[in-house]
C-alpha cells in the first residue's frame, strides 16, 4: 500500500520492497548490487559523496523483518531512545518519499518541456508545410493559367493556320 | 521539507501547509473552503462518498499546532493508545502521499499518452503533408511537361503558319 | 495492563483509568474534581505552582478515546509533528510513572524507618522489662532469704523461751 | 530521568542503565552475566520458562546506542513496520515498568505484613512482661506482709523472753 523506496542510483532506480537494501546515515538507500559495486570502490555515498567510514554508517537492512526481529529490535531501550530511533527512521522514509516526489515532478516537467518542444516543432512543420503547399498550389495555378493562355494561343494559331490553309487552297485552285 | 498534502477535490488541489484543513475518518483531507461547500450540502465525503455522521468523523485540524497544543494533545493517555493514534495519523499521511504519488503518475502517464498521440498526429501530418506536396509537385511537373508540349505545339503551329504565310505571299505576288 | 496514572494531589491519588482527567503543560494530571476545585481558585498548578494561563495549558482529556477520535486526532499533520506530539505524550507518561515509582519508594522507605523505629522500641521495652523483672526477682530472693533468717530467729527465740519456761517452772516448784 | 529496568533474576535485580543487556521475545530482560549463566545451560527463559530457540528470540542490546546506530537502525523500513517495532519496544518497557511496580508493591505489602506481625509480638511481649511484673510485685508484697508478721512474732517472743528472764532473776536472787 505504501510507496516503494527506489535505489538512489539514477541509472538503477530498482523498487526496494523485498529482500535487503543498503541504507546510509546520510539518508540514502541502494539496492544490494549497486551498494556492493559502489562501496567496494570507496566508502563514499554514490548519491551525495558523504564519507561513510564510521560503524553503522552503511547498514544492510532486511526490508521485511521477521516477527521476532520486530519484537526484539528495540526492546530494552528507554522510551525516549525508542522514539528518537523511530523518528529518524520516519524522517528517512519521508526524505526518500519527498526526493522521489521531486524526481517524479522533474520527470513530469521534463516531459512537459519535451511536449511543448514537440508542439512548437509541429507548428513550424505545419507552417513550413503550408507554406510549401501554398507555393506549389500557386505554381500549379500559375501553370494552369499559363497553360490556358498557351492553349488559347494554340487554338488561335490553329484557327489562323486553318484560315491561311483556306486562302491558300482558294488561290491554288484558281 | 516534507511533502505538502493537497485538497482531495481534484478541481482544487490546494497545497495544505498552513492554517487549517478538514480531515475525515475515511482518510481524506480538504481545504476549509471545499469542506464548507461540501459538508453544508451533505455529511458525505466528496472524495469517496462515505457517510460521515459520527462525532469526530469530520475534524478541522490546525496544520501548525502551537507548542502548548503539541505538549498537551495526547498527555494522560496510555502508551498503547498514544501509539495507536500516532500510527493512524502516520497511515493517513502515507495514504495521502501514496495517493498523491499515484495522481502524479496518472498525470505523467496522461501526458505520456498525449505526447505519443501528438507524435502520431505529427507523423500523420508529415505523411499527409508529404503526400500533398508530392501530389502537387507531380502536378506541377505534369503541367510543366504539358506546357512544354503545348509550347512545342505552339512553336510548330507558328512555323506552319509562317510557312503558309510565305506560300500565300508568293502566290499573291504573282 | 499498563500502570494507572494517579491524581497528583497527594491527599487524593485517585487512579485515573476511565472517564476524563485534567492534564497540564507542566506534566501534571488531576482527577476532574481536584482540577475543578483547584483551577476555580487560580490558574496555577497545585503540584508545582507553574502559572497556567495560556490556551492548552490545562486540558481535559478523555482517557478512553473513541475509535473515531483515535483516527482523526492527529490526521493531516506532518510526520515530524505527529512524532513530536507522540514523544511528548510518552514523556508525560514516563514522567508520571517515574514520579509514581519515586512515591512508592518514598512510602517504602517511610515504612522501613517506622519498622526499624518499632524494632528499637521493642529492644528498649524488652531491656526495661527484663531489668524490672530482674530487680523484682532479686527483691523476692532477698526477701525470702530475710524471711528464712527471721524464721530461724523466731525458732531460736521459741526454743529459748521454752528453756526459760522450764527453768522457771523448776524454781517455782521448789 | 526515566526508570531503570532491572535484571529479571530476582536474586540479581541489577539496574540496567548502561552497557549491554539481554532481551527476549517473551518480554524479559537480564544483565549480561545472568543471561550468560542461564542461556549456556538451556535456551529457556529463566523468568517465564518460554523456549527461546528461534533467531532473534534472545538479543543482546546496547542500552546507550550511538547516534549512528540510532540513525540507521530502522532506516529503509516502511512507516507501518517502523511503528510496529516502536510499539512493541514501548510495550516491552511498559510491561517491565508495570512488573517492577508490582514487585515494589509486593515488597511494600511484605513489609506491611512484617510490621503488623512485629506490632502483635510487641503487644504479646508487653502483656507477658506486665503479667510477670504484676505477679512478682504481688509476691514481693506478700513476702513483705509475711515478714512484717514474722518480725512482730519475733518482737513478741523477745518481749516474752525478757519477761521470763526478769521473773527468773527475781527467783534466783531470793
Amino acid at each position: 500500500m505504501d510507496l516503494d523506496l527506489r535505489c538512489n542510483i539514477v541509472q538503477c532506480r530498482k523498487a526496494l520492497n523485498e529482500g535487503r537494501a543498503c541504507v546510509t546515515t546520510c539518508s540514502h538507500i541502494f539496492c544490494v548490487d549497486c551498494a556492493n559495486t559502489s562501496f567496494t570502490l570507496a566508502l563514499v555515498c554514490p548519491a551525495c559523496e558523504t564519507s561513510l567510514t564510521e560503524n553503522d554508517d552503511i547498514v544492510f537492512a532486511d526490508l521485511n523483518p521477521s516477527e521476532d526481529y520486530k519484537s526484539s529490535a528495540l526492546s530494552g531501550l528507554r522510551p525516549d531512545t525508542i522514539m528518537e530511533i523511530c523518528s529518524r527512521a520516519l524522517s528517512f522514509w519521508t526524505y526518500q518519499t519527498t526526493q522521489e516526489n521531486c524526481f517524479q515532478e522533474m520527470l513530469y516537467r521534463g516531459l512537459e518541456d519535451k511536449y511543448s518542444e514537440l508542439e512548437k516543432q509541429v507548428q513550424v512543420l505545419i507552417r513550413d508545410s503550408e507554406s510549401e503547399v501554398t507555393t506549389l498550389r500557386a505554381k500549379v495555378q500559375a501553370l494552369q493559367k499559363d497553360m490556358e493562355l498557351e492553349k488559347r494561343k494554340t487554338h488561335d494559331l490553329k484557327e489562323q493556320l486553318q484560315e491561311k490553309g483556306g486562302q491558300l487552297s482558294k488561290l491554288q485552285v484558281r
